[in-house]
């Protein structure tokens, strides 16, 4: 719905978020059931960060980024914002100033189904920011939409509050009454990992540590000597 | 037209070619009006150079690099290769040979609507390249094309001695008769943003500083106080 | 053909895959006739990285590696991972656990015509891979591909054995019974080269040192003074 | 979440169903204030049909349509069958045989994120079809996604017992409870249009029509004569 | 240059645009030296027109067809209107009522480097359209563009008065002073294809009409018996 | 390898080859366990055809189709042209007059992984092509390929001789040697299929034709029994 912006929103647990934050992309997204990935498309504008933090949505439409600059003001300590669009579109519509503000609000980063541009600047600053594009095509200020309502942002359903999570991996998404479980079972896994990557390490096989070698079989699997030529 | 090449072109003023790349693409950009941005797909071959100089043209075809080497002979320092292609190809046109060349006539860089080859040589000299993809696939000398007549690369007209600015933003074109009058407002542009950038950081709302509420109340948005759920 | 995994594969003399690691991708493609370059979108998870050894090949189906585990035990010293996938597919099929796992049993690399995870970890490991995408999407274990049969990865078929050269300029695949000719041409070319190099460092023009100037006449080329405008 | 399957859902009612049917896509996008619109790469298997009807949804996984088959038992007479998978994929995961039983259980048509075969069989029989592919590549029955969740399909969320409008211009969505409402703004809107066509045919210009002259001066557009060259 | 509406242009001899309509695209792009061909993405939205007409030029901006409808007023009998866009968009900047008022102007068509709406509509009126997305999602009418101002699109520089040509193969462009003497090489060309194609379908070979074998020869090609295998 | 043309292949028996037509490319693939369909942005030129043939193979580069006349003359009645490209193009390399060629030669239809022009011809002489794109865009001939070496096309490899079968659905190939198998397996699916379509078109389900229920229940498929909101 466009020409709403709500001025209040729920966040998450700070300590399930900070868990979720060490945890990574990919760990999280195994935890909570291999759901809330956002598409591969977005990209990080510089590599090596990795942030979480509680979505502030805003919903924008091609060669326009009015609604980002009133997100800005709703946004606060320990936030991501999460810009979609109403169709697809590559623009600039996020760049050093904007970045300036949102550290200055203590904003983690940004993540764009958009264009992003002044990329030596971002990475200049470390503010992480993963967006669709690199481009430095500016946006009008012309046409409403939202800000802190539900959006679909790289083909993932953001609520605002919801926990977002971004690496190198891409961003997943954690729907915000799901944060807590969602660590722990991230912490779980993680441990099984550390674990089982000793013993890869150490030359064991994972068909053994996974136990994959009946199951094969039963579904057919044959070994042939060859060399086959 | 197929087998010109032409000799002699006109440059702007080096005074406003060095002021254009101090800009960068981003502000020189909005600088003419929010156009002669080519399309976001040339990325840079490495990360982090920033380039302005003026445009020798080359039109190839698939496959082809035979006009890269006549243009060679007819670039001088402070100049930037740019290469077109009549059908969209992404094979390794330009690679650290041509590049050599390139730097021991003073070229600034090359952009290329077709592939680049020899990544990590590039990265080594420090040669800054702009193309559409990396690949190591080599092509023929086969197909006149033209050298210093008036191209399309990734959607922008370019016309021989057009000043050409890249950085990891992208790159844009400035009209040769343009130049010293869009370097004039990019440099107002970026005091203006100096000035902006301090007000952002020290926590200065965009809504404020440009004066937005009034008009996005008047189009019609509503704040409402949340939160929703 | 689904549901076969070969033991044991014939590989490239040693030396001669050696001298391939250090030609580089696109030496050796030049070398053996511009053949057997895989398709430009494969792309190096970081970048940096230059390598060549015996292809194990793996065939995998959207969203599901369990092949992938399968072939991990029947690599060894200096081979390379090969995974093709039946349909286009971007999900993490592989990532830190699996690439343990094969630096374990001393694998060069992997080269993935799907997507892979961990990128911070494996850059972090120095374990290099190329795939078609970055994506933390895990993957399920269910339907058997094979191991060690001939496949098709980013338009090139890769049998075992052969050749697999890979750095930033993309993958390239040597038939093994060709490794010793190719690398052979490989180093006649790159001898040739370094001395074109020095020439065209010093000013020469690739016009004169490749004697085009008349075969360009031939085709039709018109020198036309300038400037034009 | 995987795992679930929802036996009952609420549908809109059938009026407003069969008025948002008749009104087509374009109407139906402009009267919910252009939203709930999916990505243009939905097309029509076939060109001329025009459905509408309540949602039924299924999420499955790549190459994997086991749960259409779980959704086919939950469809009824004027359902709309809509597929999403968890990551993009264009195997052909529908084709005659599920087209027959939806057909027999009276369901209007189906909607697929995915790939769709027996493209000629489906013409023949005039069963409605949009999807993001024609493959013939078939697909496992290996892997749990859900049927009767919220799902995200081309960009836009669904909920089962929403109302999809599909024809050649694409796919909408309407929320259920806002069926009526949406059918309503539709008609008076294509009653308007209908006035405003039959001036354009006779001659008038839109700019007259929707008063546009004085809010194109006030931005500052000016005529010149011409030509110009 | 964005808000310049010219009201004149020139356009090239009528006689001309007929003979260039009965050449189709195909035959006139190769009649003036392979140049001018859009690029292969534009699609009519129904197949079987072909057109030729003189290019009325507009630039648009991303979901924004306010420039469109400023158009319209300058468009006359034989006119083709030409939609290009400051950046890459699929939105619906053309449906049924443009096209019903470009109608009633006596315009032949409509290309559009944006999407396309009432491809239904479109059809049933025969008003040809081509465009690289069906899409209904509407547009605002926001920013300035231009009208009748040189423009590129979809990869071709357009000149108002630019004979435009289309049908199911493409649409290229023919500078206004080149048309009389493309349409005479294109008609010589259709002439000596006319008697090729007899002789071919005769049973002649390509290899001999066109007299390939010695060149072939020269090159290098060797004929093998086989079979290979 | 480039430069070489072989005369004369095997093809596999013309009984096989009808059967295979009359199956179908869906289910042709499913009866040689899903393999051998090529990617499915291989698209026919018109739709309804379905034919099969022996594949003539022909490698050509990008921009250049100097192969394909070289490949007409080693055709005969029944054959599939078959064309590959050594790097991703869409130019025009087939167009009309080939067509016109093959036809008279008795050849069945094209499959190539290049662009295709003349499509309102190919339509009315009703030939069957299909390629990856309809483009005008006219190719040279410069550069030697090969004709009846094996070549990987749309990311299938096809040995000439090999059974290629292409209907809307897309292309689909059958190694030489397992025709006659192929063609029997697809006979036998295609018997069971008949059978299924007519209980599934009388109401049964799938979820009990295919005793899918309690494999659904064994991984842990839950009802519930709605609707939840």
């Amino acid at each position: 719905m466009n020409g709403i912006a709500v001025r209040n929103i729920r966040r998450a647990d700070a300590g399930a978020i900070g868990r979720l934050e060490q945890l990574g992309v990919a760990t999280v997204h195994e935890a909570q059931g291999r759901t809330g990935l956002m598409q591969p498309y977005l990209r990080p504008v510089w590599r090596g960060a990795r942030i979480a933090g509680s979505a502030i949505t805003a919903l924008i439409h091609p060669g326009d980024n009015w609604m980002i600059h009133v997100a800005v003001e709703l946004l606060g300590p320990g936030d991501v914002l999460v810009v979609a669009c109403s169709s697809e579109n590559s623009d600039g519509a996020f760049g050093d100033l904007l970045a300036t503000s949102l550290k200055a609000r203590g904003a983690k980063g940004a993540v764009l189904d958009v264009g992003c541009r002044d990329a030596q600047e971002l990475a200049a600053m470390q503010f992480p920011v993963w967006s669709r594009a690199i481009s430095a095509r500016g946006t009008v200020k012309a046409s409403l939409g939202s800000v802190n309502l539900p959006v679909v942002c790289a083909g993932i359903r953001v609520a605002p509050g919801d926990v977002v999570v971004a690496d190198d991996d891409g961003v997943v998404v954690v729907p915000r009454a799901d944060a807590g479980k969602v660590a722990q079972a991230g912490a779980e896994r993680e441990s099984k990992e550390a674990t089982n990557r000793a013993k890869l390490a150490a030359g064991a096989l994972s068909l053994d540590l996974y136990d994959m070698r009946k199951a094969l079989a039963d579904k057919g699997l044959k070994y042939v000597d060859g060399p086959l030529d």
